[in-house]
């Protein structure tokens, strides 16, 4: 059987944006995103806008968030990001209006091909339609679609399209039972 | 299908203290018991008491533990919290004797209606009775009672509750045999 | 049924090192290795070998990695610890070459007995052969062996010996498919 060697890792390919750009950021996001100081959401959006996020009305972000790439961050109206989330979006991240992404979650957007020598990384976009709810430490997995009003239960793993209007639970996260809403 | 609006969330009869005290609270946690600095577990205790919470003898806190509310908590003799534990006690936590918390463990006293479009916050208490051991990771979720020298597996989702005796594994948690101490 | 009884707990037996050693590699671990500070890796692996540790060539360390204590740590050649990564390594770790360790995931080597009423400490080895790779916030527990170009999925939890080229999944990880690599 073949075997890995990350010593022919190349991601040459991949341009996430410019170096100085990115130092300033992983600054940024450090010291004013992901640190334990409150900080009004307010500041922490004029943060997110100037570094090419796009934000609708009314986000709440809870201190120690940390997102990796701003300029590859959509979130739309009345979203909130709970306590150490952790949005490590190498590729876009698009969350939809009435989204809530609680304490401890993390949206995965990197890969690798395990099925490669080169172990080649992999980035895809995670969709978070309207109403999704992604329970505390749920991990999203890259590529994953979140259908509107879906839930990822508490410490599940999407790794697979999340219908609408169904709760998702385990590791890889099942189909359980429909969400009413009433 | 209806929708969820999460402009609409009211969560003003929620009321878990003073805000000067929250924000003083808020700023102890972070600088004296989540910190990496390992202070002495009775200058912890000292601070815990004198933000109203219960705490017996022989406790042992590691660094990085995050506590919410310390006057919704109450800790029997002989507990130890691991290091990164995170205690999220929107509500009452109730740690009985000989209880073990390992490293990354997180105790969730808050939820939301998910059937109901203001996402309405819901609270709920957690009861770890004696000589109960939560895993590394593991997780507790609103409203559990952890009966007595149960356990709750390395990265394990407790979200009901669990016999006294009885060894639970998995997302969602399932008993998997029983506790023989001898 | 017996009790466990946290005040007759006694580790008396484990001696990790010398306590001003513990000490200090406690600090530096926080201070170089831990904070989100990118040091540079050469640094790190300076750190790390005059803590005992033996690293090979090729090593990459992302910000925010935890090592208990390197002097109990072996790394092969061309291996990524990504971000976060927490080895808690009580006892010995033996990562091989070519292992990608990727964010968030934890090495596990401290468990207690919880059939005796003591609750005695055990440490157990852990072992990451050729080409393995944990995924993001997998968890690997004491004692177990990755055979060489095994896979830990995402939010995983390895409680025993993982074949070589087959991909596990979930809580407790379980063998789904091979790994062919081509």
């Amino acid at each position: 059987m073949k075997e890995v060697k990350l010593k022919s890792y190349d991601n040459t390919w991949y341009n996430p944006g410019g170096l100085p750009k990115r130092v300033l950021w992983y600054a940024c996001n450090r010291l004013f995103i992901k640190t334990s100081i409150p900080f009004p959401t307010k500041f922490k959006i004029i943060l997110l806008r100037a570094f090419g996020a796009k934000v609708g009305k009314g986000l709440i972000i809870k201190p120690g968030v940390s997102i990796k790439y701003p300029w590859f961050l959509e979130i739309s109206d009345h979203v909130w990001i709970g306590e150490n989330v952790w949005i490590d979006n190498l590729s876009s991240v698009f969350i939809g209006s009435n989204v809530c992404i609680s304490q401890g979650a993390m949206l995965l957007c990197g890969n690798h091909n395990y099925k490669s020598p080169e172990f080649d990384l992999i980035t895809k976009k995670i969709t978070l339609e309207e109403g999704v709810w992604i329970g505390a430490r749920g991990i999203v997995c890259p590529g994953v679609i979140c259908r509107n009003h879906s839930v990822l239960g508490v410490g599940s793993v999407a790794t697979s399209e999340l219908e609408s209007y169904r709760i998702y639970m385990g590791n890889p996260a099942k189909n359980i039972r429909e969400r009413v809403i009433s």
